[in-house]
């Protein structure tokens, strides 16, 4: 077997064998097969796709590459993974609320690239706040209090993280087989059993359109089959923001703010669903005892206190949440409605406030961010503050037309979740 | 300009700009874009093709990224290039002849890799012949006797090196744009005006059909004619081996003998058209004319005493050619026609016995090779020699029913030249 032969085979349109796909993984972990061969395989791979049988395999294999986690001790674990939005900060908003309703989240998350943090950079934008468990603490901290967040290590799906890494600097990275693979693998060896899948659809997103999303989620639910995982979809809209704050701690006040008031807002309707999902596979109940739990959960705050017991339990002491120097707010100078709020836009200028890196070594700003003050739909008059800016750093240059517009009418289109698939 | 721009744009489908071609062999050159991004922006130009613009580009910055030969001071130059064959000994054939009529030939040629040697590996395997000409000795040699063959300088279209050398080990070799922009961006670096092809066409060859032949022969010459450079290219079966010698030093006694002997076999028949064709354009005269200026060269023996006026120019001893310690005879076990004589698993023998190189590093054996006794269509009778085997080594398990076959017919489908393309 070599490689020149497999690549060529892809390059013909063939489907790979799962011999052919593990000598892949096996020899690129080795450094047997260059950088350079992976990625013109990648490419092969992303323009002549593969079979569900090619990506099962290549699941399996990116599994068996790192060390995989036995949760087998902790019962009714969930978990939950978004393939990327801006002000994304639903992991948590929804990890207290299932916690709270007697599930277990055990959450290994990662550091964010490019325009916004992960949760791990909210996180760390804490004071105190420790994302750096042992395993035992971690497991021990779930059996107390029903959840843990801790940074990914290292050796989990060794395969993926290199493939990922080469994927993000080779025009790679829009592949349903490959983002199928690169997700399923991780929660595979993460040991999740259940998985609630947030697919984001968008111009801006890694899936483009609903077909696409469509085939990726039902990919993602055959894997899971075939793994002993159970899975849901959910597609939903990344073109708006979630919620009304873009920012490391900027996000985490709006987690807390969002489980103590419950705002009428697209961030809450999005967690509650997202909630619900997961309730009901980690208790195996319907979704409706397991919406009407969640519920529950919500009003009497239950959810709210979990969230700072859990910041408290990692240490982390929300009372001195850092503050950035310089606030700017942007206006309106016209009467009407907000409408066409760009959540790229929006996420690429609170990158330049500091709150995102633009390569590896780049140090997040944890008070740097966007407050949205009038969002989608919302009336403004002339003079009202939409956006609030908050960093450290010179103001960049700003085309507030990019960010938003106010119009004589509303978006009547938006929709936030598209489907649902079990 | 970013590169994962690039790629993706082609990704996507797009012809890239003439900037963003300059951009990519550029900064490529530089070490700026990787060895990986290039490799998957290679094999989305394989897998999605390129405009006749998009190659004219690549090759216009593949020749910028070396040195440019100026052969100014010398007239009616001519070249020849093949696609790779195997027993092609055609460039120390035809060199002499075209040289005896009156033109100028001024080769660069290459050392093999896999499964034959290059035209300098064939020249090296004659003692004391010298393959490392300056620039100086080589114009001098042209002037004074019309002819003169040395390595390719490390510095002629540097770009094509690389990009090359990245091919051969990602599957992507096999792409019209690819190896009309490498061919011609030499060629068109080294000086030529007047470029005789030969496109070999077979299972084994880059290119596997007629329809893929023609459009690379068509896409050579525009990129031909953009260069002010004459063009003709002649479609060519490489299915049976050139003549009857495969092997370093037995293609030197075989290309002798034939200016010689003039054998009427597909070796001397391809020598005499390529020539005529070369001459053609070298002279600027009719292929008739041209037809008999060859035919005079050949049988007043002044193509034959050019030969070794060449090769005693290069201090090369044609008395001193290596023999090899050991030969093999394969005999046939049955009265017939020889059909099925396969150049591909002739080749393959040929560089076990020591005659080719696997790996860069790999010494060739000048000595070792095959001489074919019974050719394509012969009578055979039980227990005639069909090959002969020389080598050094061991011999290798030889299965020789998939060299040849003896069967109670001949092959009368078997076509040398497909077609010429002006």
């Amino acid at each position: 077997m070599n490689i020149i032969d497999i690549i060529t085979k892809k390059k013909n349109k063939y489907p790979l064998t799962e011999e052919e796909i593990k000598y892949v993984i096996e020899e690129f972990d080795r450094g047997n097969i260059k950088d350079y061969q992976m990625s013109a395989l990648l490419m092969a791979i992303v323009l002549n796709d593969m079979t569900d049988e090619e990506v099962i395999y290549l699941t399996k294999y990116m599994v068996l590459s790192g060390t995989i986690l036995d949760l087998k001790e902790l019962d009714n674990v969930v978990d939950k993974h978004s393939t990327g939005g801006v002000g994304d900060k639903t992991t948590l908003i929804i990890s207290p609320i299932v916690a709270s309703c007697g599930c277990k989240v055990a959450k290994m998350s990662g550091r964010g690239l490019g325009y916004t943090g992960g949760t791990i950079d909210k996180l760390e934008s804490i004071p105190g706040f420790r994302v750096d468990l042992t395993k035992e603490e971690f497991i021990e901290e779930i059996k107390n209090i029903g959840m843990a967040i801790t940074s990914q290590t290292e050796s989990v799906a060794l395969a993926d993280k290199k493939i990922y890494a080469l994927r993000d600097v080779t025009g790679t990275t829009e592949s349903i087989p490959l983002i199928a693979s690169s997700i399923m693998s991780k929660k595979i060896a993460l040991g999740s059993k259940n998985l609630v899948l947030d697919i984001k659809v968008g111009e801006g997103a890694l899936v483009k359109n609903i077909d696409d999303a469509r085939r990726l989620a039902n990919l993602m639910i055959k894997i899971g089959k075939e793994n002993n995982m159970k899975v849901i979809c959910l597609l939903t809209n990344m073109d708006v923001p979630l919620g009304s704050n873009i920012g490391n701690s900027l996000e985490v006040l709006e987690s807390i703010n969002t489980l103590y008031y419950l705002p009428e807002n697209n961030l809450t309707k999005l967690c509650i669903e997202l909630s619900t999902h997961m309730v009901s596979l980690g208790l195996n109940i319907s979704y409706e005892e397991a919406r009407s739990k969640v519920l529950e959960a919500l009003n009497t705050k239950r959810a709210y206190n979990k969230l700072l017991e859990f910041i408290n339990y990692q240490n982390g002491d929300i009372t001195k949440l850092p503050k950035s120097r310089s606030l700017y707010q942007i206006t309106s100078d016209k009467e009407g409605y907000i409408v066409n709020l760009s959540s790229l836009e929006l996420a690429k200028l609170s990158m330049h406030l500091g709150a995102g890196r633009k390569t590896k070594e780049d140090k997040i700003d944890p008070s740097a961010g966007i407050i949205i003050n009038k969002g989608l739909n919302e009336k403004v008059n002339v003079g009202d503050t939409v956006l609030t800016l908050y960093t450290n750093k010179e103001l960049p240059k700003i085309d507030s037309g990019a960010l938003f517009k106010v119009e004589d009418y509303q978006n009547t289109s938006y929709n936030l979740i598209y489907e649902t698939i079990k």
